[in-house]
């Protein structure tokens, strides 16, 4: 495609929209802006015009001002609701110090638009180009109402500093990521991106989702919006609740039920380990037998559990460690003494144990030793002494709910 | 400092040693290898000398090398243990693929010294050279039991998805961020790397520690190693637990008593809460009169809360916002019939109090509507209904133990 004929024929040029569904609502939240050209035979897609580097920026302007401006002229006539996503570069937006777009967004308004409909979408790594003066812009943008998204999150460039301080509306994921990547190492990213948006303040959506995994997947990890072929494709027309390729509403349905469902299990799982140990708690005889305590206690949890010891209520490790290794559990008696308050939840955990008199399961980790994926329970043997048990990675495995 | 006046005069060139000090034996863990030049008249820092990009890449490794033979030569003669951090950029690691330090450290282990004591200290941001080859070495190195620390993370460049990949054994992070960064995101970016550096079984080390508060800050935020002027200063010896500025135990105990306290009024207040609202629960009636109920609420809350509504046990909510402005509670009714349960941990939280009939404070996190830092008290006032009670920022900011 000769981009000259692109910018000399913009009569040929049209705007598509992809739609952006809520979880909240399961319903239509806005559309994404796209471009497609016609080439006397087809129409195009002008990914390949906006990506190459060589079309100058100006050209790219002006194509991406005549989108949007068809785009809000038929919002307007047509008298429709929700968000417009639209992207633009960090080289774009710095042409005319992005007056262009502003000019074009505030002669709408006059018209009756609200610029808090409007999500510019920028693609974090472009902002190796000037960080601060396309901060400065954006933040100059916001003053209008205008929302500002982060696109490409969660790919090569997740500079969790920068994503921070633009305090973006929205993070924009690539869910491709669960299909390239290992896909334990996009969850691991996600979670910690889901955190990080739930700390700043930040929605998370997640983009070209093409089938019910991964749409599964956005979510269960906090995905506030969707988007992508499973979905709808982009269209000349809006896209209505009705006319999405799936049943937005029962698959979150369905989902609820799922993730209830698991939820349900790792509940009773808790119920009956307390039981367990509260059969067996009878028998504890105070700090002094610790160690001859746990050694007991050892072979019944020989399936589940890798290693076990016993906490005070400052995070002072009182036993030994018993260790399984070739099936054998191994007392290291070098790790008493150890103090493990400095841990995120810790004191938190131990405290509630200690009140509700119950036993906690922990959220999936990584072992810092074995770098497996385990969980901890922890159980209140007194109100000054505390049991943690560490399920072994291949039991997590074999039951899903743990997994999850 | 002329490049060739070192190089020429190794006999000048000494390792200094910094001591890193562990969370869990509040003990000296290892030290950190740093070269010092002796100009003639006092012990110069080698760190222009290794940073400068004028200096050739073979003369640092000559100089990391006589810096590394003489700290392992005096490890092994006074019997020190512990583990040895030593610094290389990704330049130097890749000056002759990486063998020299390796043939220098496996001739030392023919002489008995264990290579899991040593930790190589990258930076990430050093990963825009090469990113492939740079992690083929260190995977390399890694089989040999040699740990990889990634270095200045939280820094400009931390990107998350990188240092995933690296899957290195330790995350250092800068502390000098929490005087220069706005500390509100130095702490939103701590909390989302402390959680990935649980998902992904990497210990936080916190360096440049230079007062009490960063220190607290460190062991607050999952901290297991600390490193700085405020516990020791780079020594021609090592340190040991007596030598150190602070009596580390002291300092942990100290701060898992204030955590403690902190945890305890957190309980106290959701006892407190609990007790408010049961007093309350007795005129629930049912979900048909929910709104008339909940504005009735709000008078109790006036002055901790801005926004309450009600939800199913599916996530649905069935009740209008109660949104405070200006003093007054106003309804937004179209809020009834939203879905959180995409919200992590979300469902989880129902069924736990669905299962305990107890009330749940959650952890502090930005609201996205007003980005400010708020936390919400959720209660269950059936098994069906769970009531949510978003805490404004001024009630938070005023209660210490809440905002921490």
């Amino acid at each position: 495609m000769d981009p000259l004929d692109v910018i000399g024929n913009l009569h040929n040029v049209k705007p598509v929209y992809q739609p952006i569904i809520s979880a909240i609502r399961q319903d239509v939240k806005g559309h994404e802006v796209l471009g497609r050209y016609h080439d006397g035979e087809a129409w195009q897609s002008l990914r390949s015009f906006f990506m190459h580097p060589d079309v100058p920026e100006e050209f790219k302007v002006e194509v991406d001002q005549h989108l949007l401006t068809v785009a809000l002229e038929k919002v307007m006539a047509e008298g429709v609701g929700g968000l417009l996503f639209i992207n633009r570069s960090a080289k774009e937006l710095m042409v005319n110090d992005g007056e262009d777009l502003l000019d074009t967004l505030l002669e709408f308004e006059e018209k009756g638009f609200d610029l808090s409909r409007i999500v510019i979408e920028v693609r974090e790594h472009d902002f190796d180009e000037d960080f601060e003066a396309l901060n400065h812009l954006l933040l100059y943008y916001k003053t209008f109402g205008i929302m500002i998204a982060v696109d490409h999150v969660g790919a090569k460039s997740s500079n969790i500093d920068r994503i921070r301080q633009l305090e973006p509306h929205i993070l924009k994921v690539d869910t491709m990521h669960i299909r390239n990547h290992d896909s334990q190492g996009f969850q691991d990213i996600m979670y910690s991106l889901s955190m990080l948006a739930n700390r700043i303040g930040a929605a998370m959506l997640f983009e070209t989702i093409e089938d019910d995994y991964q749409l599964y997947f956005a979510w269960k990890h906090g995905g506030r919006y969707y988007q992508g072929f499973y979905l709808a494709e982009p269209s000349f027309e809006f896209a209505t609740k009705d006319s999405l390729r799936v049943d937005a509403v029962e698959k979150v349905n369905q989902y609820i039920r799922r993730e209830k469902a698991l939820v349900e299990r790792r509940l009773r799982f808790v119920l009956s380990w307390e039981q367990r140990l509260k059969e067996r708690v009878l028998k504890w005889e105070g700090p002094k037998k610790v160690d001859q305590y746990l050694e007991r206690l050892t072979s019944e949890f020989n399936e589940e559990s890798f290693r076990m010891f016993i906490c005070d209520a400052d995070g002072i490790q009182v036993s030994s460690n018993f260790r399984k290794r070739q099936e054998e559990w191994e007392p290291e008696y070098n790790k008493k003494g150890s103090n493990w308050a400095f841990r995120p939840y810790f004191l938190e955990n131990v405290m509630q144990m200690k009140t509700w008199n119950k036993g906690l399961l922990s959220d999936i980790y990584s072992d810092i030793e074995t770098k497996e994926l385990i969980r901890t329970f922890s159980f209140p043997l007194t109100d000054q002494y505390f049991l943690f048990i560490d399920l072994n990675y291949s039991y997590i495995y074999e039951n899903e709910f743990l997994l999850m």
